[in-house]
């Protein structure tokens, strides 16, 4: 496996994870069906449209590859026919939306190195690839981004992007620095949920 | 009459249409006169600012082709300057919003398929054209957008791009093909008002 | 000093300036650290990403020229040191947002005239730089953007693109056009504050 049949790998995993989110949060807003896939998809490509955009990638991929609607539009699927069954899973829907967190930061870094050997857009893109997807789907449905608001979320993001950077400037391009980044994150993640680890709130001034 | 032609002027059609929408929901939300014109001037260039973004068009035609701005400020001084009138002509409003996403859904597959022959990106970019500046209005007005709540609109705009993509397959460049679009979109989006038609919404999951 | 050390510090100060009000508001949403500085960079340096990504700037300085961060996270940590120090502040935050809007929209004007001598270009992507980190900041925090509301706030950053613009075309480059444009619109903003100046409303139709 070369290193671009795992970076589309790695995006596709996050594609299928963030649909699912998407796709699951619509129908708790009683969307039709039509608003569903569109909340699939959003959230699913939105994050690297962004990054596309800002990295020079014209047509951004999640409009011009088959590929990445494809699997947005299995995951919206799968919710709406497995909605009772999707619901008991609570749990893994958590589990695959911090797998996306992680896929979606250390593709969305290692593309922007791809392009220019630049640390800070590296961090930054692969920030914004991750959690992307997500802020637009609040945005669309009206409320206040939980990356703004929740405990480690961007954060973990931060902590895969920054660890795909160090790897790249240590060792080169290697096979095993992505997936320690991803686990990284997506353990961050979770054991933030786990055991409801927070930032520090800032006082309110005055 | 060139294609070129056809596309400049389908396109300043849907941009006055969907000016007026924009000034009209400014009005009704008592924003000032900067407000009003911006909300036209949102709602209509937005999407086609996102479509050339999207497909490398730099700068976009909203921001550097005043034919685009000149036809957002008339609409919205005529809004301003007939409010009555405007009101009593609801259902032209509708007429007129219908069209435009005709238009620019057609529009946008067309210029998608100018850019390159992917399928896919012509019908992604034309629902994007066509629902863009719609979607940034409600974000901007603070509600959850229309398309992802209303019986057939984006709905429509998918119908319009999809019929360009096949027109283009099988006939290559024809002058009929756009008109055939745009009437099945606006007419189906019409008939969808009339007669209450919408997609099946999915159960609440439990 | 160069015509272009000229455009960065004015574009650093502009910057600093409104990396201060996002934090500032983000503190007074009860947001944690990560959201206190996602706030501040997002509101210093959306315009700015939305001005290159329109210009064909790729990648947009705000992601990797590291003077930009640097600049947003400083005045995201004074902030939140010296929280009771700036809300005694309050007003010398007004000055620093009406500088930064003036900053903005000039050099967000000078930077589409350097791109193309298209007047209407550079008008509108000065303005769309000087109150887009402010409209993203009220997208994300769930508010109706103050600019679609408030009384002199995008008008004033209209004065400083249209003067930055006839500057141009009347005197060529020179280095106190830039300045006479950041003077009037800062002090029409302030103005416009103290006396209470806004916009006509229009009557609400019917």
């Amino acid at each position: 496996m070369t290193g671009q049949d795992l970076f589309v790998a790695l995006d596709l995993a996050g594609t299928y994870a963030f649909a699912s989110s998407g796709a699951l949060a619509a129908q708790e807003r009683r969307l039709d069906l039509y608003g569903v896939a569109a909340a699939a998809y959003v959230v699913a490509c939105g994050g690297g449209i962004v990054r596309d955009l800002c990295l020079g990638g014209i047509p951004p991929v999640g409009l011009s590859d088959w590929r990445y609607l494809t699997a947005a539009m299995i995951a919206a699927a799968v919710t709406v026919v497995s909605a009772p069954l999707v619901k008991r899973l609570a749990h893994p829907v958590l589990l695959f939306d911090a797998l996306g967190l992680g896929f979606f930061a250390v593709s969305g870094a290692q593309k922007a190195l791809a392009v220019s050997h630049n640390a800070e857009l590296a961090v930054l893109v692969g920030m914004a690839t991750a959690v992307g997807g997500g802020v637009i789907r609040d945005v669309l449905l009206n409320r206040v981004p939980v990356i703004l608001k929740r405990e480690i979320y961007a954060s973990a993001a931060l902590v895969a992007a920054v660890i795909v950077v160090i790897g790249d400037r240590l060792f080169g391009w290697t096979a095993w620095v992505p997936w320690v980044a991803i686990v990284a994150c997506s353990a961050l993640r979770l054991l933030s949920l786990y055991y409801h680890w927070h930032l520090p709130r800032i006082r309110k001034p005055g």
